[in-house]
């Protein structure tokens, strides 16, 4: 079978640099590491990661003094960061640039008085930290949900990083209409928008679509809606080993689509047993 | 044949405003008295004030001296406003203040460093009169048209006060993914929506719908296109005059919505002219 990789593969530039950040504190053999929370949204990698002697905790609360504290691509909470910096922990800020982006808003936009409402997933680990950076009331809306009602002059919207463009342009529109001034900071990074953009393209070319990376991971999870919507046939796996031949009957050519937490190892994998499973005679 | 009339009849505030300004003018017999532009957009009504000897100039070089120059309820060109009190001449201004609003917030956000976009008519003295307080770029965009390209980091959207919601909305939605910042300020009046509501309501409950206005009106075209949308056999009149018996064959109610420059004495030559009507036997 023909394999098609979507052009943006591979680790996004801020989980690049995240997963950097921690490699090089593993190097230094600081004494004990742990991330607040998984590093990144992606099973394959935080196991690897373990067997590197790497912890994970939820709390910072739950951590042994002269810890390494990492803090995750996706951010952490404000109280949390300030407990490990309260308790003189050494903390290494893994948190992505992009994601400090709508943390910065939050905050600036609520101490200027705006109703903050955040276009996202409430229960994902980079809405809550941007939450809480917002210094007045916050009203998350989670794709295809009703537009919320509440009272409020003046609202700004921001979005989760790896939102799909469509939901943030419905939510805007909508709230511009029922409040009198609504100000929309466009959060959606700029590899989100890409890698959404070349797997609409991808899902086009192709008899079947795979999206490979954690099923913990928004990106990976907003890539597979994408491609369902216009290729029925897409199937989301973490690895490999899921993939099965029967998937595939009657494909020439199959589109492999990644997020971008997804590691190369785990990419080349699937691929190679796509390539490997039997073309239909022509 | 029975006769709904919506709720929200009659001249709305504002055009309440400008019309008794005017009227004012009249009896205080000041001398030559000059509209700029029709002085609302309904024809019959204009036809009376000339045949008590009010004027209409397009533009205050065509105005004689010692002539009071009243501005119509949809406000004037910056520079035009500017030439008559530069002349010396009486100014009588008749702009509307939910017009003066989009006026000054063109001005306020466009020395912000926005791009100002205005959701509305190009050709329509309202839109004309805003566009001439920006400070900076500024795009028209009209409804059902595509959202045009250009490059901005901090986009302000504005409407014509008679403005459809979902245009309103469409357009800033769009704007909100394509640029970094976008700063909506609705500039609907409360007039134009509850009309429409209105309009929309009374559409599902009849058999047909006349709506009442000046073809040159905005708000009264608007409401006849929601009104369509819902209820196909809408009608918009000027006047009885226009109506055509058979246009409500087998009707047994129809409903009258109105532009917010309908005078009274039209919707009422309308609502006597339906009654009148046969209702088909039952």
């Amino acid at each position: 079978m023909q394999v098609k990789i979507a052009r943006t593969a591979g680790f996004c530039w801020g989980v690049r640099r995240t997963v950097d950040q921690l490699m090089d504190v593993v190097e230094e053999e600081r004494g004990p590491v742990v991330t607040l929370g998984p590093i990144i949204h992606n099973p394959q990698f935080v196991a690897r990661t373990r067997e590197m002697g790497v912890g994970t905790a939820e709390r910072v609360a739950d951590v042994g003094e002269g810890t390494t504290v990492v803090v995750r691509t996706h951010g952490a909470v404000r109280t949390e960061l300030e407990a490990a910096r309260g308790r003189g922990l050494e903390v290494v800020d893994g948190t992505c640039p992009y994601v400090k982006y709508p943390q910065a808003m939050a905050q600036r936009l609520s101490r200027e008085g705006y109703h903050l409402v955040i276009v996202g997933d409430p229960d994902h680990a980079e809405v809550k930290g941007v939450v809480s950076y917002a210094a007045g009331p916050c009203t998350v809306v989670k794709a295809g949900s009703a537009i919320p009602d509440f009272k409020a002059k003046k609202v700004a919207v921001i979005a989760q990083t790896t939102c799909i463009g469509a939901d943030f342009e419905r939510v805007v529109g909508a709230l511009a209409l029922r409040h009198k001034e609504v100000r929309a900071v466009n959060t959606i990074c700029a590899d989100t928008d890409e890698r959404q953009a070349d797997a609409r393209h991808l899902a086009a070319e192709v008899d079947a679509v795979v999206v490979v990376g954690g099923r913990n991971s928004a990106n990976t999870r907003h890539l597979a809606e994408i491609c369902r919507e216009i290729q029925p046939r897409t199937w989301h796996v973490e690895t490999e080993e899921e993939l099965r031949p029967e998937w595939f009957d009657g494909c020439r050519v199959v589109g492999v689509s990644e997020g971008a937490s997804t590691p190369d190892w785990v990419i080349d994998g699937v691929a190679a047993r796509l390539a490997s499973l039997p073309a239909p005679a022509a």
